[in-house]
């Protein structure tokens, strides 16, 4: 089958690999129709994750049918169609007894990264039962592709982490693709202010246009007292870090009010300064979290009721054999304009 | 009357001041029967606080009787046994209605801050509807002055936002008073192990006979590999810490387990880092909070139905006129061993 | 001045009263701008109330205009407008402290029941600071009765007690004023499902208006089969009651599903029978509450910010001296069509 | 293989029945080396579920070591000590990943009541994985029977849905030992009061040395008035329900305070009266609950640690050669003064 492979930093191609096979009771092959890229393959692409081995096929997003199954998986039989959670969760350990199946003992993020991956005609999903998800009759399955990652990253990481509540003030930091599925899950809650902060005045009107009440543009460097002034002098309930720097974490730090919630979603490379000198006495929540994507049953639900309209991130699609493509398009973000671009078998 | 009486870095006295008069309808003045030095008191002598101003009595804890009252308080009259909470609460702003009493937008810590405190025969108390609790008849009085600040500390800041739970297992880095006041707090909840660290075998030996399951001396500076050590390699669902500075926070992310909490309650006079380059995908939460003294009728329950002892915090007592002497006693803790010094009128 | 006057069951008059005067420090008398009338009121002056006594004004509802304040008064000045809670809270009790003003110790639902109440030309309002709101500047008036008492009971007795979250599925037995208040306010959480129950099919179109996803008549006796059609066979996640007979309990419990929450909202005159011969292993709760008004802070936010339209509700408009006329249109609702009737001064 | 099988209503026998063997991949076959009788084991005797088939091998509780394994099995090998959960969870359904395994969509309470039970030399154990739990070495495994059932439920359907919380109070009706182990368990949250209400004064003897603060004979019929006595007026915050008959609902109808909760654990044959004439205002919370069993992991660690004495629950044991004696005994309690009976291999 074809796949695309990371061979090493800066090495990517599309190759010609073995079908995957059961190798455990508990797996299944799927068939993948339609997959995407994510920030964290370009991630992998830099060199960023040692714990990627060069020859891994990269992707942790999608759907598809299901192909074969073993011995041990009762959910499933071939032709079913399924969404892929990227995080594999055994279900039985300890982590995933608690709901944290992102520290699954034996599985977590292990798809594109530890074990091949869903950008390739074929996956094997280790512990299918409850690692895949049955998509509903008459779902489309394009906006589904958003439930893989994404919209249960903005959601849990960001969201629910970050407490947000009806009538409560929330501040994005990043208006990517990751800050905008917060900023659309955000709403589930119906605060009365959603600011979207981002150096980029495109993605800005994006966020906008997505159902941020304000914008700010953070070039200038007074990002922080604008949002002070939108707030009246007292700061956001809830400030979500969406781009893994320090400087965007500093900036929540400085936004959120007393009592308030930073809910950390960005991947950081390096360590940021916490303020404890200032913040010991604001009574002030920070959470860091991987997604366990727990809440893809209810995501579906939003979606299948239209509370939620996911197709909104999507704004390329390319075949298979333009996935070179695809990469290049997505990766030019600024250029192309692209939030999420999707892989169509 | 007589009063303790801040007057600049280094400078403190007892002088002869103006017994407090009723300033606003809602104020009461207090004759105090017991009153203790919390470490805060110290930090104001070294000159740490700007906000304190030079001629302010110290003292923000203790117990008393009600002196007089204004027009519109409606709990108190003269001749009740109260309670003094270290955090003066309006009950009515935005931040009182949500239980964050040490946000209140007109009181807050200010008894012996920014106003005159209890280290004195008399003090005034604003609000005192809702910053004042009544003694319930035959109560230990002496036992209630650790309500005041340094249960609720340890309780609010620790243990509740720590989130200790049955079964659960906890680290208090510190072991002084308010990591003390920790341990006895967190029992409420049963955890099953409590690991205590220090510095001092004198206070490790004290957390052990207060409940601790086991004692880290952190001095050889493998404290995190023996936490490890005792947890399994796990390390602790609750980091607690007690002490205020970036070695012990820096310890705290070392040891808290995916999932886990550090509930910070130390008192920070620079800033940490924060190593979200490897706890951005730990599920972790760090909280900070000074303490709102919410839970005061609840720990007024618990001490009333001896759930816990709250005297076992008090080492030294001393009479008014030997203030002077509780704060050098108070001050030499490593010498005296003191914890929490009571001063009796 | 003038106010509307219960003189015992069936008898209401229009009588000239002297204004009322502070009594207490912590009283304010408030000028009536706009009022409206509730359901409970007529169940007063039918006479099932035999705590409310013959000769109190009636009324706990309105926005107005604070005329004087007693010594012991903070927050608020003469020619301040405000928005009065049907639920007067001391601040200071042990309910009010937990924000269960509903139980306050002195207070609670006593306007217009156990005090002269809001339909009058002024009315005295006790603990003035925890029992008013301050009126932003430009806000809509009219729109801020309903913030009074039936949103806030709608959000919190149906709404917060039913935990009501996204993607699940609801059901709101009874689409008079209450039922679809609690109708308004759940779509904060975004449910994937909202199912209207009444008999009336004019109220289930209303109910369809605002936001039901689909509607029941139970007229025919079918209403639970059709429910659990509507919900596959599964039942709902939250059932709100918002009748108070027990007919609409039964149905209740016949349809909500295992794990779910019956939230009562009804004021009930006898005893319901509770299937626990089926119920107890259904994992379900079930929760009453009186209004404790606490959501009125952030239901003031949503309607600043446009996330609810809380002027729907009101259908008729009368000036003070057409109150017997407001009475007999809000009486007689099913000819009428009236759901809250806006009364000015 | 010997099995104690139920054989239609008042009739049980020892009888030699196939040893159970693997019909799933997900199974495992459990070689018993402890088990006990439960209430329900009664109940099912006296005929009164109708669910349960003549010819069924009763017993849902129980530790083993591990005789089979089927293909899908990852967790457990030939060998292994385990503690048998009284719930099946398949892990992988909605009420499964919600954490309700009670309601588990092919398993939930099968165990001596579908399908074959645990009162017998082998039992096999649908979705092994998730549905048996390791004994870790050294553990006591006569207390860890306790965990299969009796504890969980007192746990999670009276402490945890009771919300018992540190300073409270807490009544629970029935010292049998279901209310026992509500008692044992509460005591986790160090409520204030804990009032054991019983008509059987040996019970009652027991509560007290298990930790009850006082206790109530309510063969007099004055029990509500003793309980508001014993509260100051205000009744308790939280009433266990561990009977499963009316006049037991009705009394802790009759002591909840308001904004408390009443947690019904018991098993009823009949429709109860819910008096929301008076309760529809009381802010009370009611809840019902078929064990899940989710607490298991943390009631082990809490034996371990030795936060609980599980064995005091255990007032019997015998040989499985004596299982119609410990039948007799446990079910004359009264007289015996039996609570839990052990049955050893």
């Amino acid at each position: 089958m074809q796949a695309l492979v990371y061979n090493g930093p800066g090495q990517k191609n599309v190759e010609d690999r073995p079908k995957p096979m059961i190798q455990m009771p508990t797996d299944a092959v799927v068939r993948i129709t339609r997959t995407t890229i994510c920030g964290t393959d370009l991630h992998i692409l830099k060199g960023d994750l040692a714990t990627c081995q060069p020859g891994t096929v990269l992707g942790h997003e999608g759907v598809g049918i299901i192909d074969a199954v073993g011995a041990g998986v009762v959910s499933f039989k071939p032709g079913d169609r399924v969404l892929i959670s990227c995080i594999t969760a055994c279900g039985r350990c300890n982590a995933c007894r608690k709901g944290m199946y992102s520290h699954c003992a034996t599985g977590g993020w292990i798809l594109g990264h530890r074990i091949d991956g869903t950008q390739a005609e074929f996956v094997r999903i280790p512990y299918a039962d409850t690692s895949l998800y049955p998509i509903p009759d008459g779902a489309d399955e394009e906006a589904l592709v958003m439930l893989s990652d994404i919209l249960p990253t903005g959601f849990e990481c960001g969201v629910l982490n970050g407490k947000v509540q009806p009538g409560s003030s929330v501040a994005i930091v990043g208006s990517g693709p990751i800050g905008l599925a917060a900023l659309l899950t955000a709403q589930f809650y119906s605060p009365a202010e959603i600011i979207m902060i981002d150096l980029d005045d495109n993605r800005l009107a994006v966020g906008k246009h997505f159902g941020a009440t304000s914008t700010v543009n953070s070039a200038d460097g007074d990002a922080a007292q604008q949002v002070m002034k939108l707030t009246g002098g007292r700061g956001v309930d809830t400030a979500i870090e969406a781009v893994g720097i320090p400087a965007t974490f500093t900036l929540c730090e400085n936004i959120v009010a007393p009592g308030g919630t930073i809910a950390n979603v960005g991947v950081h490379g390096i360590k940021v300064d916490l303020h404890l000198e200032r913040l010991w006495s604001h009574n002030v929540t920070i959470t860091t979290r991987l997604v366990d994507t727990v809440s893809i049953p209810m995501l579906l639900k939003t979606v299948q009721s239209k509370r939620i309209d996911a197709k909104q991130l999507i704004t390329h699609r390319f075949k298979f054999d333009q996935i070179l493509l695809a990469y290049d398009t997505f990766g030019k973000a600024a250029d192309t304009k692209a939030l999420k671009v999707i892989i169509e078998a």
